[in-house]
């Protein structure tokens, strides 16, 4: 973590296994935000678990406004094969909407971006909706770059047992 | 990996040392394909060993047709936070143009479904170039869903130098 100025109410610091409760709050709200379904009672243990056990899958960021729990961020390292270098996919980041404007949003950012290149990641990548016009205007000042020819594409497990029965 | 009938040529495997060679050809080939700058020397010794270290961070299968090696997939697994569940992504999956119209894509394809379903994973997601019809077709014909309300952002390790010298 980038150090922090000790006059500044911002802290950004990696999750302990004691802020559990506080990122599953935080993952609600972000889901309420994004308009999207949150994790069941079943996916907030194994989120837990997927966090914080011998070796994690995931990890999470806390973002602290005088000593508030305020934001997260939650990555993990994807691949490159052309680049044959890991990426550092930001999968959430989000900040409480009653600590919106004071910079967190930004601290947390500029944090994964230091995560990021101190693990020689030779990417930093992360999705947005479409509609998060303030999100995307964030993004956009950071120098970020819209990968527009690349079409995002999903199967659920319904799906996979469609394939699985089927012969083309 | 699903039974491969023995009166097919087709036959998807789980790559192992030995196909190192192989596979940088084919992911050179596919970075010609997709007019995208393929690795460099330095790239292809970390790739093999991403690939065949102890712990590897990504997984090759191969696909032969009469016992040529024609086509490769590259996955790793992601994870998403609302569903709590791990998600194997599709980083390539490539046929060499010779070996095109004999179902060998669609063996890989659907190898690739298995494993991810084998594995427990919530989805199997992948990114496809836009101008990539023959791709995104079959894509629709599997029951893929095109998520294109999310907008995939990246940084290369200069923006990410640029922000960490500065400060908004």
């Amino acid at each position: 973590m980038p150090p922090s100025h000790s006059d500044s109410p911002i802290r950004v610091r990696k999750a302990v296994r004691a802020d559990g409760p506080a990122i599953l709050k935080l993952v609600q709200s972000l889901a309420e935000y994004e308009k999207l379904p949150p994790p069941d009672a079943n996916a907030h243990s194994r989120l837990i678990n997927d966090l914080f056990s011998g070796s994690p899958r995931i990890q999470a960021y806390i973002g602290e406004y005088d000593g508030t729990v305020a934001g997260y961020a939650l990555v993990f390292e994807t691949y490159s094969s052309f680049l044959a270098l890991p990426t550092l996919y930001l999968e959430d980041i989000f900040v409480l909407p009653e600590f919106r404007s004071r910079k967190l949003g930004y601290a947390l950012f500029k944090a994964m971006v230091a995560e990021a290149y101190r693990r020689g990641c030779g990417r930093m990548e992360w999705s947005v909706l479409d509609w998060n016009r303030l999100a995307i205007e964030f993004y956009q000042r950071m120098g970020a770059r819209h990968m527009k020819e690349w079409q995002l594409h999903r199967l659920g497990r319904s799906e996979m047992e469609r394939i699985l029965a089927g012969s083309e």
